[in-house]
């Protein structure tokens, strides 16, 4: 498709915008980063700017930054359980106005960098909450663990600054759990599941269902937003469509490699049915293949790697954590997604500056543009 | 009291030095860093100045720099228990030698910056000794572990400075930490204690008596030192209070919040009768309130921030070590009040350079000096 | 030794070569990092390379930079196990070839530098499994454990690069542990032993023989490549000599230091006889003694000290991984030396730049030479 526009490009004279490139734009305008939009909703009440922020804060946990695509995955998560789209919401407002109350980048903010961590936060404090839905008790350390979570990004992009690294969902990983191990194993005012170490096998060998394994696929893309029904899960990935098919594809992809590790290592049948054995593998090859570097076949190689490390060292860490009662979380492919933006050699040379970090197709589009701006960006980074 | 001073600094004519002044400087010149007295002792006998150092480093525990907050304090846990007394004694000294042995810098040697450490690692291994006291064995890992202080000092102060960040008492909290690991819990030379997990409730639910959670309250102050006992504790809150009024109070309402925190988590009653519970919120409050920020309203609600993290990450730690029989030691309010300092926003702007840090009281008097001053100063840091 | 040379030198008029210099050079063409061989392989047949490369990888382990004490230690592994030999051999070879295939620096590549880590990873990999030697699924986890070092040595090296740090063993360190996690205890493809912490002691007493102690100090540096046999362990300490006798002297000494540790300590004699209390004492040891710092009376001393440190810490970390089921590998003496590489003080003024490592030896000789680099090399790094 990118292929086309780039002869119709040159076809159309200079006087003339062509109807493909017309096309294009609209369908552009409503995918993508809709950093028009943002121009757009700059001089607008500022309630309606805050819903705003708050919904790309929703799309930013799969790496997306759409506001329609965030509309989309809380409809999704409404649809799954209303509760834990009450929790969801509550927690993306409640980290996004704490950092508007500690005098955070107001970039960063309308960007919606403060709302994922917090929005996480809650998802799982609901998830593993064992007292059921609608215990009210628990919209305090909900409101206390988004807010917490503001804290730990301002910090910790402090430090990873230094390395040009996205600060991403380590926030959200220090905050679920310390609150599980705050909270402990028997707390009387919030108690919770303990997580199962993934290795832990069924005595009596069930069988591996194929049709069930294959069902896990898109239930690992539900899973970044801890949610296990196929309905909402097909419509977050939806959603991470409309912001771009390739992060969508790379989702999809990173998830069978995530099944794929699980198998090899004979994890828990229910972790390859509920898709937990593929969320790690889906964000680790959403952040090397589709965003964080520029595409190509070289990118998309080392994506699949980044999801088979990803799935492995989820594998590794459930079992470790496990032991103490703990989930891994998405701690595996953030580590894994940090070390491939360290990495020197080949895959350095498709990096893209964090600050220029947009949708995989408008980078492509962009390219040239980019990478005349880049060598001149990292020289004067480069102290 | 500061403002009064100020007005009467406008009073007073340039000739003369007004009364209000000089009994002011009277009293500044026992309280606060005690600057003048670091000029004074700087021709005498080493071994005085020796001792001097090791004072300092005695009150750098509770974040103090004073020679006379130090005595005070020493004198307290002598009487709290004179094993303990003779232990810390031991630590800071064997810890400022290995300093200056290693060739440290001197600047840092005088201020007691090599001492603390190796004085907590002391009192600590004397607490977790299950051997009873005057065990004439246990003074040999005392003096190795308070020296190796040192060297984690130093080699963590290489890594911290790139972000202007103090160590505290991170060499404190990895060296115990290792101690007990290393001697196990059977160890035939040096038996210890095990800790135990701050959530593991009693069966028989036995109720909270309100008169020994308040005086829970300046116990949290004592603990700082490992010590459980009301006369001592409020010695050393007198030593904190020469130092810094201003300190003193974030000491207390630290430690209250740290009380709150652990009545709503729930935990063990023997925790917060004993004071366990409050001492690392009193830590973390201390920091923000007192020491590292200039002191405003803003500062102080950080501060109350700062202390209920603390505490709850003390909990949290404490549940995840005590699993493997490890106490959480400060570790909780060493990472929140290095959190605290990568803040940027609103808290940022309150920052002192480490450098520059001195008696909250001093800081304020100065402030506008200092502010003249800190802005050229971070231009000439950011490279 | 080189005292003699030294005076040789003056006697020497600068017309002749004196005979005791050109018996030097013939030696020395032998011994040390064989620049001279590195430059004379340049231009040959790619496959000779590879092996060139691939063998300074296997004695990067012990430090050394040699072909020929690669050589030597592959060699005493196939004598020890031809099943360890393959797989020590597959893993640097593994590890290499990714290294070339994702496009790392070839200085690097051609130094060894991304070889030994596959080796080790792989080596352990062997020891762990309890599915007996010849176990053929055991090469796929081999060939790709080998090749994730490569990623983690890569982006370890970016992070560490800041402090002028050695990335070391820290990807080996990783990999193993996570490989281990990641199987698990009862994983039906590949099952493996789990490792007992050092500390725990037989109930009934056996008392320690003294020969079978002192056999365990040789025993310590061949357990660097996981080999318990006293015949492979002293042909590794002499392929070591041959790289350097001062590293060699180093690695014995550490040992001892390692072993003296672990009696201090009252740990498993097993662990004293099979050398495992002691190789952690002895990488402290030759990375300070040896390799980063000028030789000196003073460095010799850091040297017994960093030892200790290594030794004691890795019965910590022993006592702490085993708790799960892991070994410490060579975690404690890892994390040793990169806290005297951090050092300030009277042993940073020794510290060679990473770059300008050499053998001990050569370095002593060039040191004056050196002396007037660094200072200029120094002023240009610190920005």
């Amino acid at each position: 498709m990118w292929k086309e526009t780039k002869t119709e490009m040159v076809e159309a004279s200079k006087g003339r915008a062509s109807l493909g490139r017309r096309a294009l734009n609209a369908l552009l305008s409503c995918t993508g980063d809709m950093e028009h939009f943002a121009v757009f909703m700059q001089d607008k009440f500022v309630g309606l700017q805050l819903v705003v922020w708050c919904l790309r804060g929703v799309s930013r946990v799969t790496l997306a930054n759409n506001p329609l695509s965030g509309a989309l995955i809380l409809a999704a998560l409404f649809l799954a359980s209303p509760w834990q789209g009450l929790l969801g919401t509550l927690g993306v407002l409640a980290s996004t106005l704490t950092a508007v109350i500690i005098g955070q980048d107001s970039a960063e903010i309308s960007g919606g960098l403060h709302g994922f961590n917090g929005m996480l936060v809650s998802l799982l404090m609901g998830v593993f909450s064992s007292a059921g839905d609608w215990y009210c008790w628990l919209l305090l350390p909900v409101c206390l663990g988004s807010a917490t979570c503001v804290f730990l990004y301002s910090g910790f992009s402090s430090v990873l600054d230094r390395w040009d690294l996205p600060v991403s969902v380590f926030p959200f990983n220090t905050v679920i759990v310390l609150y599980l191990l705050c909270t402990g194993p028997h707390n009387p005012y919030f108690p919770h599941h303990p997580a199962a170490a993934p290795g832990v096998l069924d005595p009596n060998g069930t069988e591996l269902v194929a049709v069930e394994v294959m069902r896990g696929i898109p239930l690992g893309v539900g899973q970044i937003y801890a949610c296990a029904d196929v309905g909402p899960s097909l419509l977050i990935l939806v959603a991470v469509l409309l912001y771009s098919p390739l992060l969508a594809f790379h989702a999809l992809l990173g998830s069978a490699v995530g099944t794929l590790a699980g198998l090899s290592m004979a994890v828990c049948p229910d972790l390859l049915y509920s898709g937990l054995s593929g969320f790690n593998g889906a964000l680790g090859c959403m952040s090397v293949g589709g965003l964080f570097f520029t595409f190509s076949w070289r990118t998309h190689l080392f994506a699949i790697a980044s999801a088979f490390l990803s799935a492995y060292a989820d594998i590794a860490l459930g079992n470790l954590l496990g032991s103490v009662g703990l989930p891994a979380c998405s701690w595996a492919a953030t580590l894994t997604a940090t070390l491939m933006l360290l990495l020197t050699g080949t895959l350095a040379a498709y990096r893209i500056p964090i600050g220029q970090v947009v949708a995989p197709e408008h980078n492509l589009l962009s390219k040239s543009h980019w990478e005349a701006g880049s060598t001149a960006e990292r020289e004067s980074t480069d102290v």
